[in-house]
């Protein structure tokens, strides 16, 4: 069975399958022109989205992070440092590329175990 | 078991194992220079690797999509939105980045239910 | 149940669950100025992190690939082309995308069959 979260025309923003859950892409709702303040945003949106399939953080098991500018990697990794619940970091690869939009600094998907 | 699609000495085109079928970065066949054209080559080629590994579209759990400039985003929607099955959208992360040749626009790569 | 294999505050460089084996973005260890060095080392770091969690790479079903410069496609491949088992080649993308540190000139991460 596959069971999809905020489904519309373009995307779902998370869906489950095979006991895994992926999540899209998560930009900040709010793109204020901070790197931590839209990595908070974005976790905040990821922790909604594994609750709505019935996980959490503690089964995440890979993340895809995107920088627009790699100059913002410490403080990328300050907001997520405090978030990883300790022993249960996943997997993770953070590259810069450039977003859908300039306001967008920071963008996150997850594969959690279901 | 993991059973393999268009297997060469560099990668396949798409693998199946564990009730899932993951495609490779599909690029257009003929890269025309179009970010519409060569979309709607990249969906028709997946439509056929899904169908080859025996699933189809309404499956599509998770999307990856590269545009070697993000300028062309509208663009690209413009016939992800037509191909989309309405309720089965996928989970989707769209960056941009270049890809192997100047020639490549856009790069799409799914992971499917079996 | 939810396996990781050098697991630390940010990351874990491999995580095993569902069947699936999901490592981390792999950077080279000893980043030297040569785009088949790095190569020829990440491979053989993916080598020991599969090994660790029980697999290898005949059961390599996805891999991404990263390179700060594009321009060093052929010359990746040329580690890739020999390391892959002949038969057992994984689906696969490869694009360009600025990493961690301006020393790291290519990033892998393969998802595998446990």
């Amino acid at each position: 069975m596959i069971t999809r979260y905020e489904t519309g025309a373009r995307m779902s923003q998370a869906v489950k399958a095979n006991g895994f859950v992926f999540t899209a892409g998560q930009v900040a709702a709010d793109p204020v022109p901070s790197v931590a303040a839209q990595t908070a945003q974005i976790l905040a949106q990821i922790d909604a989205l594994l609750a709505d399939a019935g996980t959490d953080k503690t089964r995440i098991i890979s993340a895809s992070i995107w920088l627009a500018d790699i100059a913002g990697f410490a403080e990328m990794n300050s907001e997520w440092d405090k978030w990883v619940p300790a022993g249960d970091a996943p997997a993770r690869a953070t590259v810069e590329a450039k977003l859908a939009t300039p306001a967008y600094l920071v963008e996150i998907a997850v594969i959690a175990v279901a």
